[in-house]
């Protein structure tokens, strides 16, 4: 394995360069993007500017025949909040990145000029290319642009035009098996950073690689197919996400008075059950479109989907449970097609379904349209797809449109929006949205579910006892699962079955010839946790910041009328281990 | 004298309260504001928020007739910075206030619904009215509408448009004697959190109380007349400033290398000419104007002035030196009549006319306008005061218009403009920009003083010797002289006249019938900066926060092709008394 190195600040034009592991050996995921970043950024460089770097590196696992094992992490100073950032995504680009020998590609330096590049990445190495035909297409026509040139048998990674004008909630796209543009590292804003480099398109093509070989192949088998037998019987893994998505969860945590509606003021959604898992999976079947799908090849969840319109067209991918709610409920939105466009429109103009939502609801609290517009929401983000000076503002975020709206109402910690779960009904998730180095992220600990479902214990969501050391620990595991290229919903089966976990263990073992125990594990997620929040803090984070904003501790919810109960210390206890 | 408070978030309407000084009894103007707003907001407060409180303070001489006191200090958390935040104006507010016994007026808590309050406060004490009669309009006709009612004997405090929608970079409106709003407390979005609390206006009327009558009148006025005679004498205050006004700086800067041309990119200016004090004070006696005026009866400086027309009507007040140069040389504007336009639109919206100017640079640097178009400025501002997303975006300030467009180049510090000094021709006051308490702020340790103007000593601006120690024991006295209520003017001539500063000492001692000594006086100033360093600890502040935008690291600036030159660990020790 590599790291290629492309400076757009070189003299004459972009140079690549290829280089050993060095430091970053046996790394991978959000490991390598971490470590990278820093040791090598500057913690209080400009975001967009010359010093930032964008680390995309396929995990430890990825491009071998281990299941589950195709997430890209793509890694930066993030534009949006400051910290450091990892954003992951499914789709095509790993599997064939690792297949090829990256461990990782590196973008630096600024270019000079207002031209734009394709990276094409092949057995052969990098080429850096001039193509400004592509200036401002959206992520679907680009995509199909790129298509007839360099077809079907590749993987794509765009930004659509949020990325290129840098807006702050700009996602990087990566193609599924359909070559649809609908995997996102959505997060932070990493394709405002890919912009800032005036890199529209990376292309991936694996013709002529292999898989990557185990140190020793029959081991690495067995361990797959038990951990695949794993996935399959755990009844999360197993039944819930594949027959519906993650959108099985609107009904849960609506029931549980967790479900953040029309800008966090209830717990509750009176429309909830028309956006449910269960209603969407049923409509989409109806209309010919797909409710179990994989978003990259070696998937045994399938937990995506694929949304039909009412005359049965594609129209988007299942959009996913987070996408629902903040499209839907958190803006008092109760229709499916309505979500299904938005999150079609997020996904072509790239930009984060989650942080868009979220920001509609604040635009909506500041009575730029009402709650329940529908159309409004739509022409919102048409305003971001166009550029306007009110799209760029929204493009940017939750925190950005309340500054400039003065909504004093905004749910984000870090400058980056939460999700789909109040921290007021369940406590663990607030734990992980205030203390997490990536900004609010239900994925950084997802405590939603020991909290809310009971997998790998049960900790009372309303009560504060037992969060912290909850959250930690899922943080901890979190980080070492996003750094092997595994899809996190393997955590459901390994939090629950100790076989599956030891499964993961010996895949991971056999593949690299060594003995992986759960204590090296948790040495790898602590590793990536220390990196990061040392990044922060030299990037001027404090405790302080580890807190939601106020009106979580001011103002109660219904129907539990509780607040946010997490007191300061506590919170400052996470990251004490 | 007593402290009001006036709680918006009472039920059944706002209420005032009036209560004695207790724990800051002997504190005024920036004393009073910081100490309070670090005692008693919380650190995290959203500044628009019911947990933020807006402190107006007279300064401990104000309303006495001790020359130059009339500067009002104005303190809350800011939401342009987040940091803690003194702002103060002259005007004619000041002297009233504190003639009517007020040491603080507070204004606390959210109101419900809708209405827009004015509070009128006479010597019968506070009323709090209804008028939503004055909704949206801006400070001239907010102005000529109250004094309808209120005539002209009377102090006004307002916020125009800006402030009602709570802009960040908005700002608090004082009168003059001529009864113009053309004093602002212009620094930190002030006006936003007035009118976060739905207050336009602010009528002051000190109809039947009396001068503030000092413990030991025949010493006080002996050594009044000492201080008068000291400012008269020493060729800043007596000679460049009534001549010229603060303008007399254009030309001073442009030879020294240090006036930021076109948002930052060079250090002189070939218009700068057109731009400087003499060529404005020809012009504004030849229409018919004033070239030496006072801000507030009791001055004996006089640095303002009044600038005409073509027609020979009042247009604004002489713009000051920033000004000129935010929205002129930083621009690439090289029009008085166009800056003159640009100051009356600030004012009369209500926007700190520096935020503005550096804002409208940047979006220049962004592409929206040209460098030089001085009609695509002030159709920028025009959109300030439409309230337009584009106008709130600039309204809020360069870090968020830098954000909604992507512009790396924002010279600011803890999201707060520079002025009108380049810090690396003028390492002094890149000192004073990192550190200090307010975000960017040159009035905050105006270390241009001893690096350019060579008072009170002569640091050379282009090394880093002295720098530290410059900036520290300018911090120290400002913050002192800013809870005095004196003029931070009076510093050029108590910094190069020891006898001019016994005077002072002179007039606070015998005023409070105590013996004031210069060890007292920085032993205020600690007090205050560290009841301001404490909070900003408590809100997340640290000290990576006290550096410059990393382009100043890494370009250099002609002529002197100089970059930054001040290390981290040095910054660190500006607070190590």
């Amino acid at each position: 394995m590599k790291i290629a190195r492309i400076d757009f600040g070189a003299a004459g034009g972009p140079q690549v360069t290829y280089g050993p592991l060095g430091e970053y050996a046996g790394l991978g995921g959000r490991a390598m993007t971490s470590l990278m970043v820093a040791t090598e950024v500057h913690p209080l460089a400009h975001a967009l500017g010359a010093e930032n770097k964008l680390v995309i590196a396929p995990g430890m696992l990825s491009g071998t025949t281990g299941s589950m094992s195709g997430r890209l992490s793509v890694g930066c100073k993030s534009p949006l909040t400051g910290t450091i950032k990892e954003s992951n995504a499914g789709g095509q680009a790993a599997q064939v990145l690792a297949r090829l020998g990256y461990a990782a590609v590196v973008l630096e330096g600024k270019p000079l000029g207002n031209d734009l590049y394709k990276i094409v990445i092949n057995k052969d190495g990098i080429q850096v290319i001039v193509d400004n035909s592509l200036k401002l297409l959206d992520n679907y026509p680009l995509v199909a642009k790129l298509r007839t040139e360099y077809g079907d048998k590749v993987a794509y990674m765009t930004i659509g035009s949020a990325g290129e004008r840098m807006l702050l909630a700009a996602s990087i796209a990566c193609t599924d098996p359909e070559l649809r543009p609908t995997r996102h590292c959505g997060r932070g804003g990493v394709g405002a950073v890919m912009g800032s480099k005036h890199v529209k398109a990376i292309i991936i093509d694996d013709a002529g690689a292999k898989m990557r070989p185990p140190k020793d192949p029959d081991a690495f088998r067995d361990a797959n197919r038990k951990f695949v037998e794993g996935l399959r019987k755990h009844p999360v893994t197993g039944e819930g996400l594949p027959a519906y998505g993650t959108n099985v969860l609107t009904n849960i945590l609506n029931e549980a008075g967790g479900y953040p509606t029309k800008n966090f003021k209830s717990g509750t959604y009176e429309g909830s059950s028309k956006l449910s898992g269960e209603a969407q999976a049923e409509l989409e079947i109806k209309r010919g479109g797909k409710a179990t799908h994989g978003c990259h090849r070696g998937c045994v969840i399938q937990c995506s989907g694929i949304y039909n319109d009412k005359d049965g067209n594609y129209l988007t991918k299942q959009p996913e449970y987070e996408t629902t709610w903040a499209h839907g409920g958190n803006c008092g939105i109760d229709d499916l097609d309505t979500v299904a466009m938005l999150d079609y429109m997020d996904d072509n103009i790239g930009v984060d379904t989650m942080e868009m939502g979220v920001t509609i609801g604040v635009a909506m609290d500041a009575g730029l349209i009402e709650f329940g517009d529908k159309e409004g929401a739509i022409r919102l983000v048409e305003e971001v797809g166009k550029g306007t000076p009110l799209g760029r503002v929204l493009g940017c975020g939750a925190t950005v449109t309340g500054k400039v709206f003065a909504v004093e109402r905004v749910p984000a910690v870090k400058d980056q929006a939460m999700a789909a779960y109040d921290p007021r009904a369940v406590q663990g998730i607030g734990v992980t949205y205030a203390t997490t180095t990536q900004g609010a992220d239900h994925t950084a600990g997802y405590a939603v579910a020991t909290n809310i479902l009971k997998v790998g214990g049960d900790v009372d969501p309303l009560k504060t006892a037992g969060q912290i050391e909850l959250s930690r620990n899922l943080q901890i595991a979190t980080a070492a699962i996003d750094s092997t290229g595994m899809c996190l919903f393997i955590a459901f089966a390994i939090m629950d079955q100790p076989e599956t976990f030891q499964a993961l263990l010996d895949m991971l073992g056999s593949f690299y010839g060594i003995t992986m125990t759960g204590d090296d594990v948790v040495a790898l997620g602590k590793k990536v946790l220390s990196a990061e929040r040392d990044f922060n803090t030299r990037a001027g984070f404090t405790k302080h910041h580890d807190r939601l904003p106020r009106f979580f501790y001011n103002e109660a919810i219904a129907p539990h009328n509780q607040t946010f109960l997490m007191k300061d210390e506590e919170l400052d206890d996470v990251f004490n281990w």
